[in-house]
C-alpha cells in the first residue's frame, strides 16, 4: 500500500490527502435541512447530512488526490451511528480508487494495540470465520506507551499489506510541551523519530517504509531534522493552510526523489466554499469550490517537492 | 462525579474497578454457542455474544464495587456493531449505579480533541437540539499533544460534572521507552504529572480533581513518587493482577485517608473461571467466579489503602 501511495502520487503529480473532518458547521445549510426533513432533527438526520456532504467532496476530488483521511473524532462524537458513516466514508473512498488513512490516533497496551490493529486494518478469526472491522489502508497511531504498543499494529500491516503513521510532531500549538523536551541533549521527537525509522525497517515497501511518521507542517526546521533522521519514511503532514503551514516551508520534508511526503488539508478543502477565495461557489457548489481548492493546493505545493 | 467514586468507594471499601475488556476468548463457549445459533455466525452474533457475557459479570459485581471500566478497543475491533454494544455495556452499568470509565485513551490537537470530548463526555448541539454520543462520566485520555490537546477535554467535564484520567506511567514493558526519559534530570512522566496535578487545579472536587491520572501497578517507586507531585489526584491503577502488580505494592498510591487511588483488574475478574483459584465455577457459573475474584481482591487491598 506504501508502494502504491508513492505511484499515486506521481502519476498525479499531488502529494495531498484531503483530510475528510467534517465539523458541523462546515456542512451547507441545504444538506442539512434536506436530511433533517427526510430523518428528522436528530443523530439520524445529522448523520446524513454529514454523509451527504463528504460523498460529493469524494466525488468532487477523488481524481486528484491519491488520498483521504477521516478524522474519525468527526463522526465518532455521534456515538455508534456516526461510525457507521465513518466505516461508509471508508468504504465509498476505496471504491473511487482512493487510498485511505484513518487518523484514529489509536495507541495502548500490546493486547489492546492489538485489539486496534485489528479493528481498523485486519480481521478478527472466531471460530473459522473471519470479520472485518473499518479495514482503512493506514491509520495515525500514537507513541506514548512505546514498542509495544506500536508493534502489535505492524504485525498486522505486515499480514495485511497495509500501514501506520506514528504521531512524532504534532502541528498544535502546545506539541512542544512533551514533545519538544531534551532528552540526553536532545529533544523526544527525535528520539520517537529514530524509533520511527527503526520500528520501519520491521515493515519495508519499494523506497519506502510502511511505518511513517506524523510531523505538522508548523514547525519546518523540524521536518528537516526529521527527513535525515528518518530517510525511508513517508512523511504524513498536517498543519498546511489553515493551521499556517505554507508549502515553501515544506521543502525539507521531501526527498530529493520528489517523493516521501504527503501534504494533508482538512478544512481548506472540505469547507473551501467557507473561505474568501471560493466564496463565489456558492454554498450549493461547495464540492466545486473543494475541487478547486485542490487543484491550487496541488500547483503550489510544486514549490516543495518539485 | 469524582466526589461520588471517593464516596463509593468508601461506602463499599473497595477502591476497585472492573475492567470490561471483552477479549473473544474470554467468552464462555455455551454463550456464543447460543449467540450464533440466534444471530448467525456473524458480526451480530458475536456482539450478542460479548453483551450477554458483560450483562452477565456486571449483573454479578454492580452491588460490590463502585465502578467499571469498559475498554473500548474490544468493542471498536468489531466495527461499528461493537461500538453500539459499547454503548449499551455503559448505559447498562450506569442503570445499575455504577460509574463508568470509558478507556479511550483518546487525545489529539484542540479542535478534534474537542470533538472527543462532546463524543464521550459531552452533548452536541445542533439547531438548538441536543445530541449525546456515548456519555461515559470518565474517560481516560493521551497526554502527547501537551495541553491544547487536553483542556477540550477539561472544559467539557467542567460542563457536565465529569472527569478524565491523563497517562502518566503506563503499566506495560516498554512504557519507559519515552516516558521514562530524563528532561533536565527527572523522568518525563515527572513533568506529566506535574501538568496534570496542575490541569487539576482547574476542575476540582471537594477533595480531589476532576483530573487524575494513569499510573501502572508495575511500578510501584514510581508510584509512590507521582503520588507525592499530585496529592489532590485520584489515581487509576491498572495492571494489577493478570499484569503482574501486589497489592502490597500498591500502599504509595493511596493518600493517608485510604483513598486517592483506584485499582483496576479487567482479565483477573471477568475471565477468573479460566483460572486455577476459580475453576471450580465452571464455565456456566463464570460470573459467580467473578464476583468471588472481586471480593478476593476487595480483601487483598485492604493492604494497600486500611
Amino acid at each position: 500500500m506504501i508502494n502504491r501511495l508513492a505511484e499515486r502520487i506521481k502519476q498525479l503529480e499531488a502529494p495531498v490527502v484531503v483530510g475528510l473532518d467534517p465539523m458541523p458547521d462546515y456542512i451547507p445549510g441545504f444538506i442539512i435541512d434536506k436530511a433533517f426533513k427526510e430523518y428528522g432533527g436528530n443523530i439520524e438526520g445529522i448523520c446524513e447530512a454529514i454523509w451527504v456532504y463528504i460523498k460529493g467532496i469524494i466525488d468532487a476530488v477523488y481524481d486528484l488526490v491519491p488520498a483521504v483521511k477521516p478524522q474519525v473524532a468527526m463522526y465518532e462524537q455521534f456515538g455508534p451511528e456516526g461510525l457507521v458513516i465513518y466505516k461508509r466514508v471508508i468504504e465509498y473512498a476505496k471504491s473511487k480508487g482512493l487510498i485511505v488513512i484513518g487518523d484514529v490516533k489509536r495507541g495502548d497496551i500490546g493486547s489492546t494495540s492489538e485489539a486496534y490493529a485489528t479493528g481498523h486494518l485486519g480481521r478478527i478469526a472466531i471460530r473459522g470465520k473471519e470479520f472485518k472491522g473499518f479495514d482503512e489502508d493506514f491509520i495515525t497511531v500514537n507513541p506514548y506507551l512505546g514498542s509495544d504498543g506500536i508493534l502489535p499494529f505492524i504485525n498486522v500491516c505486515k499480514k495485511e499489506g497495509k500501514g501506520i503513521f506514528v504521531l512524532v510532531k504534532t502541528s498544535n500549538p502546545s506539541s512542544g510541551e512533551f514533545q519538544d523536551q531534551l532528552t540526553c541533549g536532545r529533544p523526544l521527537y527525535e528520539l520517537v523519530g529514530e524509533k520511527v525509522a527503526e520500528w520501519g525497517m520491521l515493515h519495508m515497501g519499494e523506497g519506502y517504509s510502511y511505518v511513517g511518521a506524523v510531523v505538522g507542517a508548523t514547525y519546518p526546521e523540524v521536518g528537516r531534522i526529521l527527513r535525515s533522521i528518518m530517510p525511508r519514511t513517508f512523511i504524513l503532514v498536517p498543519g498546511y493552510g489553515a493551521q499556517g503551514g505554507k508549502a515553501k516551508d515544506l521543502k525539507p520534508y521531501f526527498n530529493k526523489d520528489g517523493l516521501g511526503a504527503i501534504v494533508n488539508s482538512s478544512r481548506g478543502i472540505i469547507a473551501a466554499y467557507k473561505l474568501k477565495a471560493y466564496e463565489g461557489f456558492g454554498e450549493k457548489a461547495y464540492a466545486d469550490a473543494s475541487r478547486q481548492a485542490v487543484l491550487d493546493m496541488r500547483e503550489d505545493l510544486k514549490q516543495a517537492w518539485m
